[in-house]
């Protein structure tokens, strides 16, 4: 079957590109959005991750803040810093990088963020928001660009049956959330399959649109997607490959070469979901700056 | 088949029995539990809960207060009301009978209770502390009595396929992620079918648990459901009835004659869900006395 692989690259760089034009308008008012990073440790997964979202920042002309904390710090020392970032008026969204190291209570972190400048939707009241169906809050990145990428492809979830593979906090829970809304974009019929579900393949196989968050790298085959689906994978997972620069390579949830023939719209791994994640961290500092001064 | 109907008055009634023995543990210290509902306008329906639960709360040993205000009251006089009694120490839990009439802004009013005190788990915090798993805010009553009324039944949903009609925030969401959480007595894969849902049947006829809230009197009918399934029935629908005394009888979103032989358990209506709403209730009232007192 025809299908088409859906560019998050391309689709996150329009979604910038928006940002970045309604950042310009605002600065000729003297307002700038600001977003402000927190780093405990020096892990160097982290410190890419960071340094990218900074860089983003800059490219859109976001103001921003890169906290680097000792490793060796606990969870007042984060604290204080939080609360002080709550209080700053240049600053308007917080987040702090996950995972922290395990002295410090990431609950306890989030729980202290200003919910208003909560860009991440890690707060419970933003979480709680996004459910009730409520806008006034932050929608979780990754699902939130899954939503965008969705829409930008012209694919309207409504009526039809999503699966969501995985449950975790970061992508399943709030995916689903999204996706069963009364709202124009969502309403479709949703299915949560995860780790204790005993066949798998039995709900991929009735997906109009699935959607994977497992971890498990090539894990859906061909035999498990309907003729015509349209499949998201979240998964980023990093496979032994000798011959790989890195001694690794990047693999999603889904065996890209073997399901894409079977599909209607499909994202790769890397260059799908990813950029879109950073793309909606932008969106929401943007938005957070906006409804401080009630633009 | 051989079937078993959930007795909600019986189960209910021992989980009321132990809160009356807590309660009366608690006040030897010198501790009770308080409850206060308020309740704006004379809707009769309206009236007649709160009196249940005021009685209830009398039964079982937990102080409560009913306070009436006038039909015309505003949104701000119901505020001052919320606010003194989010200061009262002798009141744990705060609800408002929902509906108030159309001039008070409902989610203002909701948005103002103290969470440590919103036993009916309207607030968003506590919505989203439940969504993430979180057991130190509350549940709401009904989705959370149908949890109980499954695990006095010794119905484990872990593995099983739960299907949910209906996505109101009240049931149908806070059902399917109390459902799907990785703790022991849930842990089932959740879809959620609703009013947007092309084919429910196709749904309904794989739910090994089947959990209706649409409010369509006896929508479900024995095509719809698998051979033995388990069927819980949260509609509470009003039908006409001329031969009833007062016009009408109460039925729920099952033709439970021909649908509860080819199940393995299933709740009748009146009797099923209901009681469990307000046992529930007064559950989460005993919880925020002991959370309040870090008992």
């Amino acid at each position: 079957m025809a299908h088409t692989i859906i560019d998050g690259k391309a689709i996150a760089a329009s979604v910038t590109a928006v940002i970045a034009t309604e950042v310009a308008a605002l600065r000729k008012q003297d307002i700038q959005p600001g977003l402000a990073v927190i780093l405990v440790g020096e892990d160097p997964a982290s410190q890419v991750y960071v340094n990218t979202k900074v860089k983003t920042c800059e490219r859109l002309g976001i103001y921003s803040e890169k906290h680097i904390l000792s490793k060796n710090s606990s969870t007042e020392d984060v604290l204080i810093l939080v609360k002080k970032l709550n209080l700053d008026p240049k600053i308007h969204g917080i987040l702090v990088q996950s995972p922290p190291p395990p002295q410090v209570d990431e609950e306890a972190v989030i729980a202290a963020i200003d919910p208003a400048k909560d860009v991440d939707c890690f707060h419970a009241v933003n979480v709680g928001k996004m459910l009730i169906g409520k806008t006034d809050g932050f929608f979780p990145c990754t699902p939130y660009g899954v939503m965008e990428l969705l829409k930008q492809s012209g694919i309207d979830p409504a009526g039809k049956h999503a699966v969501v593979l995985g449950r975790s906090n970061i992508v399943g829970k709030p995916m689903a959330a999204l996706l069963m809304q009364k709202t124009p974009g969502a309403n479709a019929t949703v299915t949560v399959v995860h780790s204790r579900t005993p066949d798998i393949a039995k709900f991929t196989r009735q997906a109009d649109i699935l959607i994977t968050a497992l971890g498990k790298p090539e894990f859906i085959t061909a035999d498990m997607v309907k003729e015509g689906a349209v499949v998201i994978d979240v998964g980023i997972n990093r496979v032994k490959d000798v011959s790989a620069p890195r001694g690794y390579r990047l693999t999603g949830d889904v065996k890209f070469d073997e399901v894409a023939p079977k599909t209607s719209f499909i994202t790769k791994v890397p260059g799908g979901v990813g950029p879109m994640t950073i793309a909606m961290l932008m969106r929401n500092t943007l938005k957070a700056c906006k409804m401080k001064y009630r633009l």
